[in-house]
């Protein structure tokens, strides 16, 4: 089953079930008003939304005896929840981790391989796939981070890894923006990320995890995710490559002295492999790699008017989640 | 005015006005069904919430021609959002961090008195004023952390430090629970805390800032902020004294790359006065006093079936807020 949201009908949008190939969407507004509704009873509602979403793809054209069928249109979508109680991000591609701090010439704690790395974020605006991206200054460093991402049903406190099959209703991808020279003065201030890291964009359509078949597995989502800026291929790393620590071992690392609230959205960090003919997801690893081989960093982050796309195809080549399309724009 | 959410009436709870006495409460679901339905509107609902208000606090008994008034009971009271977009604490008292840092040996870098310290936390689980509050592990160094807190409507990015009065919707206190033996592995990570700071507990009571006349100025409440544990007083703190960034700059530093959605919560971060003779409002801080005076910290931190009850009260002795009364507990 996909899921998105439109922009309209309040802060939270509009639920609409999407057909596989993302043709045509159908409002489901007796059944749900929102994503968040939804995930709130998703034991009772998930039924239904996907009794609509087998008969959008059952029928090729207008949705048969379906009512309230539409072309789905990108550009109209919200973040699926404009506004989440929890966003919090991991760094599980442990090797993007090393590879940053060898370049500032730092070793990694062994720890770092067998404990997770997370950080809450920053969850009361999110950017739907096409909204433009506004930013004080280029001065901060703007870059993306192209991840992938789980979205949670209630999850007790002290949930295990092997028990995470349960909590794990959808599957999407995000850009975590990041204002990359706002973080050093940061971290060195002992709290963590705040100014750092501004609202994050979203894909425009969520999944349900049957929806990637076997490309689902081990908590992990094994395909390649595409980032293009302006047209120019970034990198396609595969997200089940090289992934340190799955989804499970996120989930019970971030429900160990708390429960989580449904609709909690869990990000996978950076997508980064080993093996570096794939590209980056991110300007600050094409850095660092320069770094490492040149001595300086060569490429500019991002420019007010920049482009960032960012897709994750089937192994048909037909789009999983639909592409964020995000333009960098100056908020001042 | 004074609001509260009781905790009847689905995830959100349901919305009520409370007499400035906390001696009864009245039914507003044909104005607001919760808080945050009322942040969302606040411009246009404000107005009808108040004229409630001031009904309830002129008739001395039953609320005059109000209908749904009945007893306002804080036993009954979930957190007044008890699930909320953001919450973002600051430690806006610099004196507690020097004091902490001395106790280790470490100076503080000097522009911690100019640039604001801040924290994302979790805010989708926010506990009432009598729940139980579990935790996993006493071995984990369980604290409390007095603090005074403000709710905001919406607020630009950028927004200055000068213009914060117009986004200052409500003010509260609250218990920042921490597990201080998490938080050194936690901080040595560099991405701030997560595991270290479970869900917080919240007043049963939100106020607009008038209902505090001049004990709100300059951004800062002037009133003690009184913490007993198991009945026994462990500090109180004037708020209103040695804060040093004020709750306008917190919003400023808190909205320089980000707008901020509608029930933002921001909290000071644990109240703390150069004045020693007024006690503390966290464990930790007691005990780094014990550590520079005796060598050694002498006070453990918190164990389940402790109480830890946090109050303030105005300068006739009434309560404000009402009181947080919670037990610590063990969730497993």
């Amino acid at each position: 089953m996909k899921l998105s949201t439109l922009r309209r009908g309040g802060r939270d949008g509009t639920l609409v079930v999407v057909s596989r190939d993302l043709a045509r969407c159908c409002e489901v507004g007796d059944i749900a008003a929102t994503l968040q509704h939804a995930l709130d009873r998703w034991d009772q509602l998930e039924p239904q939304l996907r009794a609509v979403s087998d008969q959008l793809n059952e029928s090729s054209a207008g949705g048969g005896n379906l009512t309230g069928v539409t072309p789905f249109d990108p550009e109209h979508c919200a973040a699926p929840m404009p506004r989440a109680y929890q966003w919090v991000d991991g760094s599980a591609y442990v090797n993007h981790v090393e590879l940053v701090r060898k370049a500032r010439g730092a070793t990694m704690p062994e720890s770092f391989w067998t404990d997770p790395l997370v950080y809450q974020g920053g969850s009361d605006n999110l950017l739907g796939p096409r909204d433009d991206v506004p930013f004080p200054s280029e001065e901060f460093g703007i870059d993306l981070e192209a991840e992938v991402a789980i979205i949670t049903g209630d999850t007790p406190m002290g949930t295990a890894s092997v028990a995470a099959d349960r909590y794990i209703r959808l599957l999407t991808i995000v850009n975590d923006w990041s204002l990359r020279n706002l973080i050093p003065g940061e971290l060195a201030k002992g709290f963590g990320f705040y100014q750092s890291k501004p609202a994050t964009s979203f894909a425009p359509v969520v999944v349900t995890p049957d929806e990637l078949g076997a490309q689902w597995r081990d908590f992990r989502i094994h395909r390649p995710l595409v980032s293009h800026i302006n047209n120019r291929l970034l990198g396609q790393p595969n997200a089940g490559v090289d992934m340190t620590f799955g989804f499970d071992r996120l989930l019970e690392h971030i429900a160990r002295t708390r429960k989580l609230g449904a609709g909690t959205i869990v990000g996978s960090g950076t997508v980064s492999n080993y093996d570096r003919s794939q590209g980056s997801s991110c300007l600050a690893e094409v850095r660092t790699l320069e770094q490492i081989e040149h001595g300086a960093a060569q490429t500019a982050f991002l420019r007010f008017g920049d482009h960032v796309r960012i897709e994750m195809l089937d192994d048909s080549g037909r789009s999983i989640f639909g592409a964020l399309d995000n333009r960098v724009v100056c908020s001042t």
